[in-house]
């Protein structure tokens, strides 16, 4: 029999943290006991409580421990975290501590470090006394890896105790069942908020937003400057420049609805007249392409990445064909992001997802309620969801970003 | 071997037509010879087509020749139809003929005469050398109910040769990527154009058209006089009531979009107090409804159904509980609409369809892309399915209304 | 500013009871200060918190406390429960206390009583000291009706702190992604569980079983006993009846999957055959109908109830055509189940939630992951949902009970 | 005013074909005279058509055409295909003619020639007197590209008259109610059909597979000798050595089901591991991994490709992380199979079905219906979808498939 005490503090209670941790000891059949318990007497004070967690084993007390420090458990008596020295590029010692998304701190010499480029399902190499989050293919030979679990604090996001706005109503709920226009109107004064208060706003685009034909309404909160920051395919890129040369996309005229039934060719002729020019950015200079979310984000100069996927036809000369260089590039512009808006793409929103911080917030709209279970499953727990027809969300969003 | 020659006569190649002959009697393993075809040949002359059909013995003939029928085939050398004395109240004799929801003539004294009332899964019945459609609860002993095969002919819907607005475009698809604002605009079009010519139109209303918050705008549509008929159960009565007298709907605050979580009180109180006043129309009397659904449809004197399930609370004094008693009403009020517009309820939209005749368009609108499948399943395959928000669908309606 | 203090006993950090108390409050924007608070130390104690709940007026602290006693709140000086006398027949007094679908005690002289016949949205009813929960249209004037917020204590269920099983593994999550067949395992061990301490199983069954050709495996389910009680509509006695009589069901070949495109017939034949013999009964004593659910239920003279709705053909003589009749015989044969399985109709299943206790636990097994969320929005908190296909779900299930 | 007379042989009106023909005239707003019609008199003869079609002017007669083209339309004069000679690497002349998925023929010197390697979405360029469909970026400066419209010939693939099995009840039909274990046996009488034949079939696999619990019911048919390609992600070959290793998915324990809250660790210690050996191989022949589809895959020595993702994690050293080199690997290996069998990847499915020929059957099981039509709507019109649960679809697979 093995024992450690940890201590939490915070929110514990009503950010559910408290009920998980019982959960997470019993579910591992380890055992417990409540050494101190203060709970927080005001809605502003904190509350503190120390535990004595017990395990059959070293093992078995490690893998409890291990799951509480996501919680945000620290070991009552706290050392600096051990590391191990990689022995080959790529991958980590065995005993490596992976990574959540949550902000995370590591004692170097006595002093907690907040974690940099902090990711899911990454681990931490210490350089210069500095804890930085790396993927495994960025690990070099010699770097120093944090494993074990001294040493070690995570901070999970704590629900704020006065829940305001789209964040605070929305958070216990998935329900499909909402006012849309109210829904909108919140995520219309989110962004204003951002904005004003100099932040940055990420968009992840799938082509449902084209489909639904609100590509122009995109096109237009992008010129007002909602956007910081694009994250699409190839499919994108080519049926917005799709509807702006022939005013369809995949051969269904946006304007009437009809489908043209054999109008791929406009999908190839496109693709194959960006090749010929050599860039999307020739095809403005040119005069070819005068509208549309590509124009409105090359003619502003706003980073966008076009990531490939095995579905892609061409692609276009932009889109980027290697995953990892995708992944790396996607990651550098995710990272002072406040708010990410994703909308019609579970590749791109689960990527995207993957790659950022759990601070960042994060709003998925889709008309297709198994997309933000699916986001949340895969670790994306802060994204809240908004069932909806894109082909109205975003004109109407725009309506509300210009009052 | 047993051979019967039957005639088609139509846009039967570009109605698709054909090819279900063709298929239907191949899948019954019967066998035919074309003897004669004449193709229109040009867009608005009608083809002509003579089939002599096989089946292996006069049952499996008479198997294929029923389902021939309901594809518009008439027998070449016509006689009047059979019919068979109803032998007790409430239910056809064994061999009567079941009806679809297609237009049907019945052949009398050598004249061809359509069927009133028409409606699917029924039967004829001749009424004064007039043929009508009945359930079988209204059969009564001593009625002359149509048996077997003969003078019979049923004329499916054409698709026109060409295609225009909202059916038009609409009718080979049911695709969820459209581009919604223009299917919006044509829905309005659809709607004016039917007013504009002393149209009808129905709507069949879920509580999905509350919780989204859109039942303030339907409540504007209806009093700009679009609603000639509503379709409901007892919740979207009492919570379209509810949001009037409390703002909220199942405890879901429209306005704001949160949730009260033990808001059913007020639900359950507005059921109470409706019950103690007697009716709906005394709570605007006294001036406690003023606005909603409800307040419209009373106070402009439009026809309503609230049509009692098992689900309901209650329920409202105006709910009626015998299901046969909603039918019979629904089929009243069905009868001389020209488009029913479905909304928000599978339940009443697949009721609605079984009680209509196929002449009447239907738009089924709806978030879940099953619930179009099912209502085309059962039998109501005129409905053309939009999938979108009624969150936003109903408020931008109004705006295209309002144009 | 008014105050009251309150009392919770239980396992109130792991059931998520008291983060629930601190987000109602401040909702409601009300104000609280914990007095008191002693956490359980070990697994199987108890804990216990004494907070005073602070609202603007007394209206607003009313509605704080009510909500607070639907999650087990009692006030800490408990008075008796207040009543008032019905003035009419079929509606509460105005300020009538609406029940939740919790175990709930009255205090009636200083003794708190257990409400019998409890049931979500009605009030309670004061009987010779008893308290009996009735819905309106069974009050009759002059019954003494619980009101106010005095003497009423909630029970929620417990979560388990050692979870085990079925409902164990599943209380945290609706997610898609789980072993179908574990599940399907747990399922069958559930059940055999039941029966082998004598409990009684209900099914509330949907079309969708015999669409998917399961229903022959749901009757041999039947035939070994495992069903007390039977829920289903006109739709699937039809067609339970019409594979037995056709070998099709709504025209679809169970047995090849062939659809057989004007397969209406047999269904409207099947209707207008029963009613000919005057019930579902006399077509087995006659032999027609020798297998099947229908067959297995009456043959065996298990309970069983065809609540009509307004999508019914015919309908069948055996289905209670008023709601209100469905409803009381439906909460009659609900009241001494110990487990729901709810199978293919949201109809039903949501009907059947409606009508019961929250201690009757539920399984709810669907292929759209929709229908669990609307039970569970609808107030059926205790439902667990499997999503999958039924025409796999049933006959794994029977060689798992087989076994 | 410009005219052209084209040809159509075959089963051209239960193949749906000729009602197409007139559709795409009338929708595009042109004009047509039948000149001659000879239809099949019996089951097995085609019918011939001879039509005028006719064109406001010279590039609206060829739009016409050009569809027309893509139903099977011959020009009644035939000439030899134009050709226009590359002038840049990496992308066709600006009127090349894209390919659809369909068997083409070339007319080249006076006679018909089959195009090789067929592809939707791509072109034809004419080596050595032999057309061979190339994507963009393998043309080469110098290639003689197809052009405009004459000399093509499209064999669409015709409806069987005489439908036998899965492909033939199906077809008509995507509903999601059908028996569902019929349908598996006629899915496994296929496969045995194509083997016993010599035929090869290839597997999409997505996760779902593994979650539902599914992954060794699936190895025991690679076992079997029923894959002979398997086309999946680094996630599917993660979760599946997951599973061998730590007996979880994702954490969820796919034996209990039990969620493991925290059990990301498995999963990307699963990747570490692996890159630190080197390969799955090596990890199989260390006897780290003794089991499972990976397992059977590498010691069977059937091909597999592990296309990379945006979304994954690490990834595995066997996954390609180039978009375009796993497209060129897919469609090498796509080249002889008979049949693909799509299971809970839409990614994968659509990726697959884009690169594929549509002589190639395709079944598609999923228990999101929304999957079949997506790939559908993307040009596999082919593939048949089964709306099922994978966890219990693949063991009664193999079960039918060891019959």
């Amino acid at each position: 029999m093995r024992q450690e005490t940890i201590e939490f503090t915070g929110h514990i209670i009503d950010s559910m943290i408290l009920p998980k941790v019982f959960d997470t000891i019993m579910e591992d059949k380890g055992d417990f006991e409540v050494l101190e318990f203060k709970i927080g007497k005001k809605k502003t004070e904190p509350s503190y409580t120390k535990i004595l967690v017990k395990g059959k084993d070293n093992e078995h007390l490690n893998t409890i421990l291990q799951k509480l420090q996501k919680l945000g458990a620290i070991i009552a008596v706290p050392k600096d975290a051990e590391t191990e020295i990689a022995d080959m590029d790529g991958a980590a010692p065995e005993n490596f501590c992976p990574t959540t998304n949550q902000k995370t701190y590591i004692r170097i010499c006595r002093e907690w470090k907040e974690v940099k480029n902090q990711k899911m399902d990454a681990c931490v190499v210490i350089e210069n006394e500095i804890p930085v989050c790396k993927i495994f293919r960025h690990i070099k030979k010699g770097d120093k890896v944090v494993v074990g679990l001294e040493g070690i604090k995570i901070e999970p996001i704590e629900r704020s105790r006065e829940p305001m706005g789209l964040f605070g109503f929305m958070r216990s709920d998935t329900s499909t069942e909402k006012p849309t226009i109210t829904l909108i109107k919140e995520v219309a004064n989110e962004l204003k908020k951002i904005k004003k208060s100099g932040g940055k706003i990420g968009v992840v685009c799938g082509s449902a937003v084209i489909h639904t034909g609100a590509s122009r309404a995109l096109a237009e909160i992008i010129n007002l400057g909602y956007v910081d920051a694009f994250f699409a395919g190839n499919a994108v890129a080519v049926r917005d420049m799709e509807y702006e040369i022939y005013g369809t996309s995949l051969g269904v005229n946006i304007e009437t609805g009809k489908v043209e039934q054999y109008g791929y060719r406009k999908h190839t002729s496109t693709i194959n007249s960006i090749i010929r020019l050599g860039s999307i950015k020739k095809a403005i200079d040119k005069g070819i392409i005068k509208h549309g979310m590509m124009y409105e984000l090359i003619t502003k100069n706003i980073p966008y990445i076009l990531a490939g996927s095995i579905r892609d036809d061409g692609p276009l000369p932009e889109v980027i064909t290697d995953i990892r260089e995708s992944q790396d590039k996607m990651r550098e512009l995710l990272r002072d992001l406040d708010l990410v808006l994703m909308m019609g793409s579970l590749l791109h929103s689960v990527a995207v997802g993957n790659l950022m911080k759990a601070e960042t917030k994060v709003i998925c709209v889709d008309i297709d309620p198994a997309i933000v279970i699916k986001l949340r499953d895969r670790g994306t727990s802060q994204a809240i969801g908004i069932v909806t027809d894109l082909g109205t969300f975003i004109p109407v969003l725009l309506e509300e970003l210009k009052k």
